[in-house]
């Protein structure tokens, strides 16, 4: 792990607030606007706004400013290089769909990693004027009603478990099927969190949350938050390397593990 | 229609806001608590928290001395009769399982209705701190960017269209398939929201809800806000009798016309 000595922990976390504080109004001016402008950036319905890439711009800019060393890799303009071993991933807005349908439920997203992966994670709701921040010794969230500690969930069993994932076929027909062997057993399911359901882990609201087809701008900073406010995030095999884009976020090892013997292939022939 | 003139429906207004304000600070003490109590009403998941009992509890005292001749239905304690010919129908926490889980969509709803059905209905997300509005000329919505008007989206065709529910499995098998009819041709489908999704159609950021199972406790309170803001709630064959639980709220006439046929029996015959 790169050593960062708390003079240095402090100005990140003031930079990662700094953005967070940017991206808001970037976004905010045009959530829920009925000139709302939505780009496809692949044949599939991927909604990319003017919100979207005014945000990131803003948060480039304070990292130019404050951390021109530091590594970018950003949802909207690519990958920047650093000397540090410091690097920021940002996702403007996670829940692009979210957004454009107008639910509170889309957010930002902002870590910054070492060679041992994220260190410091916001996930910031701008509209609800929430935001969910894990990182040195910090896990704490901020909204409507002031400043309180995240703490995940206590270790329950499945039976009384609240599981999130975002869209009802979560990915593949055999990750979809993974992930209701799963729900099936659990007490509640929901949809349609995005980030929003990650920062609910931290918060001790639910116990897993599961999904697929994951970008690393979009897990980074939630993994921040939730390994400050003491959860665990692995891939479906209960691996660190969340390459494959299968992440299950879980409030303990208890859950974690008889949501992953359900995740495996070991659970898909058992089931079958 | 029961004849209200002026300073009664200043008066109703009135009444309807002290309620919802009532109720927040009953339902936001037990909001993400981790001491939160869930019963069961039946063997079905239904949570009913003490939250919820305590909110229709403050609503009604406010009811009792200010509206004694009105009457009441509510979705904790049941029905009251009245002899002004008009009625309040109450949920105090519409989304039971979204409280539960810790998100922010549920609401609480207050409608008011006479013989003719909802005249005015109040949509009240306590932690965001915001409310829609609809009834005697007024629909608008205060929250964290304070006071804008309600207005419904324009006719689009439905393969430009965000459609809303809250379970994937819609309702018995055959609603879902109808649901799933008029989702697979929209652009876009968001699940989750509950009445928060009545809420996003008036204002102006959806094109149709559709759901299954409904109460009239469910739906009143969205009626007079959608109505207000210029949208149209029917059953599924496009009449006003929602004893059926089957509801569509929809933006305009044109899309109501375009979920309608592929929610209908013949649009069945013509799917399969």
């Amino acid at each position: 792990m790169t050593e960062i000595l708390r003079p240095e922990a402090d100005e990140l976390r003031a930079v990662a607030h700094r953005m967070a504080d940017a991206a808001r109004p970037e976004i905010l001016k045009h959530f829920r606007s009925s000139t709302l402008h939505v780009d496809s950036k692949t044949d599939d319905f991927d909604p990319v706004t003017v919100a979207d890439r005014a945000a990131e711009t803003a948060m480039r800019e304070i990292l130019e400013a404050a951390r021109p060393n530091d590594a970018i890799v950003g949802e909207e303009f690519g990958n920047k290089e650093g000397s540090s071993g410091l690097t920021w991933i940002l996702d403007p807005i996670d829940g692009t769909r979210a957004f454009v349908a107008g639910t509170p439920c889309w957010g930002v997203l902002i870590a910054l990693a070492d060679d041992t992966g994220p260190i410091v994670g916001i996930i910031d709701q701008p509209y609800i004027g929430e935001r969910f921040e894990g990182g040195f010794g910090h896990a704490a969230v901020t909204g409507p009603r002031g400043t309180t500690p995240l703490r995940v969930r206590e270790p329950q069993p499945l039976h009384d478990a609240i599981v999130l994932t975002t869209f009802p076929e979560v990915g593949t027909p055999d990750e979809g099927a993974a992930f209701h062997r799963v729900a099936s057993e659990a007490k509640l399911t929901r949809y349609g969190m995005d980030c929003y359901g990650y920062a609910l882990l931290a918060a001790g609201q639910v116990d897993l949350v599961i999904e697929a087809g994951l970008q690393i701008y979009d897990i980074a900073a939630p993994i921040g938050v939730i390994q400050a406010a003491g959860g665990i995030v692995t891939n479906w095999e209960g691996g660190a390397d969340l390459t494959g884009g299968r992440v299950v976020a879980a409030a303990n090892q208890d859950i974690l593990q008889q949501a992953l013997v359900r995740l495996s292939a070991d659970g898909s022939k058992s089931a079958s």
